[in-house]
């Protein structure tokens, strides 16, 4: 599983091409796992999309996960599903899905990720890393929190949160995450550029931690 | 399945006691079947609500079906899910359910009814008869299209949307449906009571529908 750049969907970034289009743009930057994350939708129209963005990752072999409605992600039979923490409850999930599926859980607190990584999360989604536009100042739990997190589970971590392409290689250095998630510094703008200088800044980050080791 | 008194919850609704308590009172009153609807809810809550109506459903043994989410009744093994047309296809959810939990489909034609009768219904939920606070006129599809809806499968159907305890007599005669769907109807005010003058006016359209043959 390879989550060092995780890109997470929004449709409200799109302009005028599809959601299709967008996450093909994002893998061929170098998009590395695709989250499909919609909210205020119906099950049908979500299960339509998530057909039809299965087809484009099935086709880069890039994991699909679908956020939250674990029935969307049965029914496309998606690679994984991503739960917060007022979704359903992760051990549910992993029964739910079986031990084939990637399950990802978000967690901001220690406590919340070790029992994330006991309820058979494959995965941690840890953040706000940043206060954002979306995400008010009390959301953030900043990099010590984020390093933190990671250092008390075994099971990778990615940074969520006001990623941008300027911070990219910092939280990476100094947080030693596995990836980093992100909606808007991958799609918002030039998509397949992003996603390329991101991937770019995460590889560097890596080459630079394994060299201080 | 007895689907004559089909009560639909709706927090909304409550005045002070729990969702469970208005639950058994609807059942000690003679509901039939219950089916947990909640909007603009995390699944995770979604799924604690589940968990404790079922313990009072089972108790008195009657079907717990879930609104919408498939996952939250594949988790809390409920005995049922429902589905509108904008939610997961009726096909797909059948697929996921298995063959032996109940599927019931809403539809407002007669064309949504066959074809929701193929994809794997159970039973129909019709309507809205009525236009409602909640249902602008534009989808009350009135008692002379229920009927015809009735007549074109062969599964059960009960009616749904603006039923009360003065017309319900009058639904049930005049469309031969097999059961009303209510939420108000049930849940505001005395709901033990108005279960139970709701069961007698079902039962009374049967006997008289019965004998009128
Ligand atoms: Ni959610």
């Amino acid at each position: 599983m390879d989550l060092r750049l995780y890109a997470v969907t929004d449709r409200s970034y799109l302009n005028g091409i599809t959601l299709v289009e967008a996450v093909e743009m994002a893998i061929k930057g170098g998009a590395t796992i695709i989250q499909l994350r919609e909210k205020n939708i119906g099950g049908r129209e979500f299960y339509g999309l998530a057909l039809k963005v299965k087809e484009v990752t099935g086709l880069y072999n890039i994991p699909l996960i679908i956020n939250d409605r674990v029935d969307v992600a049965l029914a496309v039979d998606a690679d994984g599903v991503h739960v917060g923490q007022e979704d359903l409850p992760a051990d549910v999930v992993r029964r739910m899905i079986g031990p084939g599926k990637i399950l990802g859980v978000s967690a901001k607190t220690v406590e919340e990720g070790i029992k994330a990584q006991r309820d058979g999360a494959d995965y941690l989604g840890v953040g706000a890393v940043y206060s954002t536009l979306t995400k008010p100042e009390s959301d953030a739990i900043g990099l010590e929190r984020v390093k933190m997190i990671k250092e008390a589970v075994d099971i990778p971590v990615v940074a969520i949160g006001g990623i941008t392409l300027e911070n990219a290689y910092e939280v990476m250095v100094k947080t030693g995450v596995d990836g980093l998630s992100t909606v808007s510094a991958v799609f918002s703008g030039d998509i397949e550029k992003n996603a390329r200088l991101l991937i770019k800044e995460i590889e560097r980050a890596f080459k630079d931690r394994n060299q201080s080791m």
